[in-house]
């Protein structure tokens, strides 16, 4: 996905077309004029409207501190074109090294937050903190997604599963069964 | 999957060898004499030891009641062989229809809970309720899998990943970036 391609606005609550398959995805972050990213693979969506999202974001982390004060982050959608970036990404630490630079992302300006979205990603999906009160905890963050765009096409991008161990699975072919639903299922 | 495939006791944290590339599953859940079965595609991984999952199960569907009064359930894993039941059964209610009977569906008896587990499907995760705090406000149950079982082969089965309006995406291919990681990442 070149970055010069064109993302138009989706419905925040279609995000579920791209998150709910349970891609790997990269958090982008900032506070006080630094800025990370992280890998994730520990979300799922909670509710249409609002449009929520829950993450577990380990305290381990030095994304984790940007985004608890920042109260923002934005999730982006790599696919199989940035997978030795993902992988770098999630073995680095934010602590020692500049990602953006090193792994030669561009930073955008996001519409909604302040954290930069990542260009060379498919989707961009703008996010704030909506309940806390599961981080103390879990380290779980539940977020309010505020703004989401995506190119038209692909609809269905080749995404990566993590598997753990080092392996992903990489998104396959597409089936409908919309025959089968009930229209009121069709959401 | 034939339900005569030998399945093995698996670490309770491998879970996240089936459960974080985010298919499709099926929850399996049982009181008072009554079973039930539903679709569920929001969950995630949420903690390694214990082996902690958390799952929003919508207080519109049947097994609700049945898994909060039980505080148990099994997470099973159909693959593409069973995509026409798995839409089936997110397409009908347990008020009207026992799922098991109707969608042809064998209840095994499960080890360490009292619901039982679809025979059908690829592996099986039994679940006991660990904390309940966060199912008022967002009908999302924090699970511990106490028991997981799956057949040694196929490691990576051809699972369902729901995009919304009746689309699957389809597990496919499997790459490794194993060289790439830190040993301490290769968990």
């Amino acid at each position: 996905m070149s970055k010069s391609v064109k993302k138009s606005d989706l419905p925040v609550h279609l995000a579920r077309r791209y998150l709910e398959p349970g891609p790997i995805v990269l958090i982008s972050s900032a506070w006080q004029g630094e800025t990370n990213i992280m890998t994730l693979g520990w979300h799922t969506i909670l509710e249409f409207a609002p449009s929520l999202i829950g993450c577990m974001i380990s305290a381990g982390n030095h994304s984790f501190e940007l985004v608890r004060r920042s109260g923002e982050c934005v999730i982006n959608l790599p696919t199989t074109r940035l997978t030795d970036s993902v992988v770098g990404i999630g073995n680095t630490s934010g602590n020692e090294i500049d990602k953006f630079a090193h792994f030669g992302l561009t930073p955008e300006t996001s519409a909604r937050v302040a954290a930069p979205r990542i260009g060379e990603c498919h989707a961009h999906f703008e996010c704030r903190l909506y309940d806390d009160a599961m981080v103390e905890r879990y380290n779980f963050f539940i977020f309010e997604i505020v703004k989401a765009q995506a190119p038209t096409r692909p609809k269905h991008p080749e995404t990566l599963h993590y598997t753990g161990e080092g392996v992903f699975m990489v998104a396959g072919k597409v089936i409908s069964r919309r025959r089968l639903f009930k229209p009121e299922m069709l959401v």
